[in-house]
């Protein structure tokens, strides 16, 4: 990170990162705290990028075979009881509805009416498995029936204590696909599939290098067999979890009923599976690539590509400026990237030009175009690529419009470039406890440790005290003999550790 | 409707409208109770609907300017307790959330934890004026900062006694408009315009003909200064509010201190809008246009215009046939209608032909295709439309590839024209409340009656016995002097008078 004389973040990352990370989202005018504790505004800005997301693995979902439903919000509290590790990890953040109706309280306000209590209380889904469980025991008769494949797309809660925007919120968006299949391998096959899904998402569309892995015991979804997981990393070298794909066995089956009569005649219980990403990757995008004067978009995911700012002084000047900007704009909107038309805006908005520029900057736009009466007058565009820290050069205009795919793609690898640069200089293999404490020091910048060792009371000790978690055992990752830094028994496999969000 | 000596589903129309209604959801694979009372499971055919309903409406909203974000799906109770009218509108209907956590319980299941009790409770929405307006107040400070032009697409939750699949449910999906304004004017104006989208939507898109009115006092929203709603009538001659939008005048406003600077520097209150349609629309869609055989889809919003059924009896044909078929796909998918591709799916499941073409008969794809041995020699397919009873004939495949746009804009031309003729015929003009008491008498037809009245005790007292409601008050409807059929008073307009859903 090159320094900068003066930068529209204070503080810079280097100087307080979180504190930086909450001005990056208010400057980018992504998301604001609500009159909910815990729960956030998504601002226009913030949805677009959310919708883009969407939009893109919506397509991917439905490319693999999966179709989209709805399924109540509501989840009565006897099925929570069903699945006993999913109780354990889901009962101590619910919202809990107890009644139906308000009356008023007799100092002139609400109160839940008594008589409107419910016999069983709701809670407010903070996964599915449970009540689409349930549905599925009603759509599952034969073998002929699956796989099902479903996704939904919803809003959920977990109470948590402790919020910051789009990372950790009381409620947040997300999408959850839930399987049923007839056999193990092939409910295997497809929480990987889901997982390189979404692996490739977020190199490919979020230019944000992944780590594909199976996650350790302690860290695996309530009531799953196994979970995968993509681990992101960071600039202040922390790991982010930016989704996870959960292989259920027959434990949600069996709590559900979930039962089929498969070739043989026989009844037998179904495999199923769960997978979901969340309103988190945005906290993930900022993370990545964002820097001391703001957002930094990758363009396949920017709800603008290309923004215009029209610069003149007199009201002659005006009407020439704009109508060579609508016609940049027209040009603009004809070329594609990324299989879709360009995204292009023009901010006539009657503001001082700095002001308007560095909006723009804060807001991640990939690539910003001035255009004053002289650029009208020798066809030009003046254009500044954010990735490149906004400092831009003119250019014909002619030039730019042909070149703007090329560039858009340029960027988006670029963005990609440098944050894998960045994870492999923060990588490390560590050998020893010793060596792995000072990697890890208060002071010390941290970062991805890959290092042998078996899941136990040994190594989670040590972990709790350096703040320290398992992220995952890499699928990548290759077998070779060695021991356990923590507990000196042999080990197979290095797993990936680091502090994380 | 013309009779058939055999219908797909029982009971017809004519036998019992409201059991024929749930069947079709059934037969056609929409929707299914969850298992939480008043709550529906969507399934991917009804869900499918939803998305081209979306992102229909969606592009819409955007093309008049309006940005999508996403706000809080909980509100303190004590925000409802601001606006009067609006606690008395939904109070009584309110999903109250008391507790975050659940505890292990004496008999080994689970209860909400005393601990865990909320210090002021949370109303899950049933729709989000107070919630946005207290967003909006922090969003608007200068005249500067007007018109804010939001829309929100969510879940929301009214606790209904008597619930319907789609047309009544404890939780529903919508999307809900939210627009400031710096004067009554340009509100007033958006209101319009909203309704405006709302009626073309329903007529070209749903092929459902709507009347855009006036709600009358007792039908307006809580809290509002003035509600439009566009009404349709469905098949047994109820009409159907299918949207609604407000001029929420500066009650709103006031309530939750959106105040702004105004040009010559005065602090005032904003004008406030708010507008929404609902998973309600997909049972107006279904009572509008689908038969005794099931569902009819108009083909702009189908999830499938047309499908493709293989039919083979030996191995032998069975590799020429799917060829035939895939390869006509292609053809197919290559055409366009309504500005998108056209969307084709060929079911070459292992199913009896007969239960295979009834099942897409009920699900009301617009064009159902067979081809078998004998239309591959002779370059045919055998072609049914859905809308003309699902009986088909053979045609040559290129004519009928060359002519699938124009067959699928008649398709959709038909399903509106008959809706149409549906409506005026169900339609009279009455001026005594004798006639007006013989339409709607329990044996009689009914249908929508125009009439002269004026709002009051005598009007709603004849309503409430006669089980009928005034619709609204049509914008196109003419000045004319009358009198009240009800109370005798000079009357200026006539209104819309039916049983409604």
């Amino acid at each position: 990170m090159a320094k900068k004389p003066k930068n529209a973040i204070s503080p810079t990352r280097e100087e307080n990162y979180p504190e930086w990370y909450q001005q990056v989202v208010k400057a980018a005018d992504l998301a604001e705290n609500s009159d909910v504790r815990g729960c956030m505004v998504i601002k226009p800005w913030g949805y677009a990028i959310w919708e883009n997301i969407q939009r893109k693995l919506d397509a991917m979902f439905k490319a693999t075979g999966h179709e989209n439903a709805y399924f109540p919000m509501f989840i009565p509290m006897s099925f929570l009881e069903k699945e006993a590790e999913h109780v354990e990890g889901f009962a101590k953040e619910c919202a809990v509805v107890t009644h139906h109706r308000l009356e008023p309280d007799p100092e002139g306000g609400l109160r839940p009416a008594a008589s409107a209590k419910l016999e069983e209380p709701l809670i407010v889904r903070p996964t599915s498995e449970t009540i689409i469980g349930a549905t599925f025991s009603r759509w599952v008769e034969s073998y002929r029936d699956l796989p099902i494949l479903i996704n939904q797309w919803a809003n959920v809660v977990r109470w948590e204590l402790r919020t910051r925007m789009f990372l950790r919120t009381t409620e947040f968006l997300w999408q959850e696909g839930h399987t049923v299949h007839a056999t193990d391998t092939e409910a295997i096959e497809e929480t990987r599939q889901m997982l390189d899904i979404y692996a490739e998402f977020a190199e490919e569309t979020m230019a944000m290098p992944v780590i594909k892995g199976e996650k350790t015991e302690g860290e695996r979804f309530p009531g799953a067999v196994a979970t995968y997981s993509i681990e992101a990393m960071m600039q202040d070298r922390k790991a982010l979890q930016a989704g996870t794909s959960h292989f259920l066995g027959q434990n949600f089956a069996k709590a559900q009923e979930i039962k089929f009569q498969d070739q043989s005649g026989d009844q037998v219980y179904a495999w199923t599976t769960s997978w979901g990403v969340s309103t988190r990757l945005i906290g993930g995008l900022i993370m990545t690539h964002s820097d001391d004067d703001g957002l930094v978009l990758p363009p396949k995911l920017a709800p603008a590509h290309v923004v215009i700012l029209p610069i003149y002084r007199e009201d002659a000047e005006r009407d020439e400026v704009l109508a060579y900007c609508n016609s940049l704009k027209e040009e603009l909107v004809a070329q594609r990237y990324d299989d879709e038309p360009l995204r292009v805006r023009i901010d006539d908005r009657d503001l001082r030009g700095g002001e308007k520029k560095w909006q723009w900057v804060k807001r991640g736009v990939p690539i910003r175009l001035e255009v004053g009466p002289r650029d009208v007058a020798a066809g030009n565009v003046f254009a500044a690529r954010r990735d490149l820290g906004g400092k831009g050069e003119g250019i014909a205009r002619d030039e730019f419009v042909a070149g703007v795919s090329s560039t858009l793609e340029a960027i988006q690898k670029t963005l990609f470039d440098r944050a894998l640069a960045a994870r492999n200089e923060a990588t490390v293999t560590i050998d020893t406890l010793e060596e792995f404490k000072k990697f890890f020091a208060d002071k010390a910048p941290g970062g991805l440790a890959y290092c042998h060792f078996v899941d136990g009371p040994e190594m989670e000790a040590e972990l709790k005290k350096l703040k320290v978690t398992a992220r995952c055992v890499p699928i990548e990752g290759k077998e070779e003999s060695g021991v356990c830094i923590f507990s000196g028994k042999a080990s197979s496999r290095r797993g990936v550790f680091a502090r994380a969000y």
